[in-house]
């Protein structure tokens, strides 16, 4: 299976992070999001950028520390944005709508699909959002966790909400799977047939209890999702223990230890 | 509201580490787990611990540090163990399932609700799992992201299992929503004929196109899933400039700038 390709519409959802203190979490913050798919990061007002903090710890994200957008407002970060989602942990006493990463992602990528412009805003590490950067957005989100140990930091709450949109792209891990086949219904069967003709030819089956024993086996192959490869392989350990069984091939010397 | 409470069989659920080679990712894992409600670590092996720079990272989750199990092997880390979850995200030649983390939770919490061990396996930093390790646990777990840049630090990939894992336990957002109440609809059709009658009493519903204002204002404050409060204070404005229309208030003098 090919590669999937990252769908070229997550180009209209950006991170804003609103007053960094640390360039470190900034390299941090376009790592996670280049991880999940995103480019476009907004920087309003951070306290030492550029810095060569910032680049080592975006590892193979550099580019996207070095195309961030700096502005002076939030405003100006936010100015052609119809949705712009804060995150926050806080409670605030304002009615604009809370809701969870999983709740909103559906939401902004439909809007990102269809060609308008979102925002993740982030606040400062030690302050957060403040009450009047909250008020230029029109979404409150909150990553659930903890209720009594809530401890998120800055990156770590980039990659939560970026790992949840990416979660609603339709790329999967498939192509990651190995090419393996699974065995179809018939040869499953086919199998437990060579299995219950082996056990009875190695003398398992002349209790009462035979038929359970073959009711249990099938039970347990067909729950294992047998792979091609696997039933030959046992296909070819039930010949070989007959053949001991008929005689075709004589016992073996116990190999030392 | 009250604070909800994390549920007690979360700590079925352990983080397995292995071979770790930075104390300080030790602290930034346990301070990932206890965010999202985990308690217990184990440590497989690894190259300094105790470490000062674990319990500085570990921030508030200093606890989860110090309670770590360390082990010698992995096999004692998964000894009591059902289902061990082996997070990588290189493609593998094993017919062991291959999921996603949100493919994965639901199976991991029931078991976990049913008092069975599951374990969360991560690898070193630099190497990631080793086949053998990979072995040992009979699920493989990848984070979906962008396949052509995938960077998903050894912290960052517990937070994302973590909050995977605990998107599932039911605790919500809501006791952080204000206790603000939404408007029934009735409350809302009458503060929309409150609306119509102040439009009517400015002068605004004399040109041909008053239904359609009046519609269009409806739509709108159905859409926007007013509170109480709002509708308090929009109420307060209508009667207001009603005031002002009809002469019970005079003109007020402009303000200076």
């Amino acid at each position: 299976m090919n590669k999937p390709q990252v769908p070229d519409f997550l180009k209209n959802i950006r991170v804003v992070l609103a007053r960094p203190s640390h360039p470190g979490n900034i390299g941090s913050a376009a790592r996670a999001m280049k991880t999940m798919g995103l480019t476009r990061l907004y920087l309003v007002e951070p306290k030492s950028f550029p810095h060569e903090e910032a680049n080592v710890l975006a590892s193979g994200a550099v580019d996207v520390v070095e195309n961030a957008v700096v502005v002076t407002s939030l405003a100006e970060a936010l100015a052609d944005v119809t949705v712009a989602c804060a995150l926050t942990s806080r409670r605030r006493e304002l009615s604009t709508p809370l809701s969870t990463p999983r709740e909103t992602a559906p939401e902004l990528m439909a809007r990102a699909r269809d060609g308008e412009q979102v925002a993740l805003v982030f606040g400062n590490e030690t302050f957060g959002l403040s009450i009047e950067e909250v008020e230029q957005c029109n979404r409150l989100v909150t990553v659930p966790g903890n209720p009594d140990y809530f401890s998120l930091n800055l990156a770590m709450a980039v990659q939560v909400m970026t790992y949840e949109l990416f979660s609603h792209v339709g790329v999967t891990v498939d192509y990651l799977k190995p090419e393996d086949r699974s065995a179809t219904l018939a040869e499953v069967d086919s199998f437990c047939q060579h299995m219950d003709e082996t056990f009875g030819a190695l003398g398992l089956l002349e209790k009462r209890n035979g038929e359970r024993l073959k009711r249990r086996m099938r039970t347990l192959f067909n729950r294992a999702g047998l792979q091609r490869e696997e039933i030959d392989i046992l296909r070819g350990f039930f010949r070989q223990s007959q053949r001991f069984a008929d005689g075709t091939l004589s016992p073996r010397k116990k190999e030392q230890d």
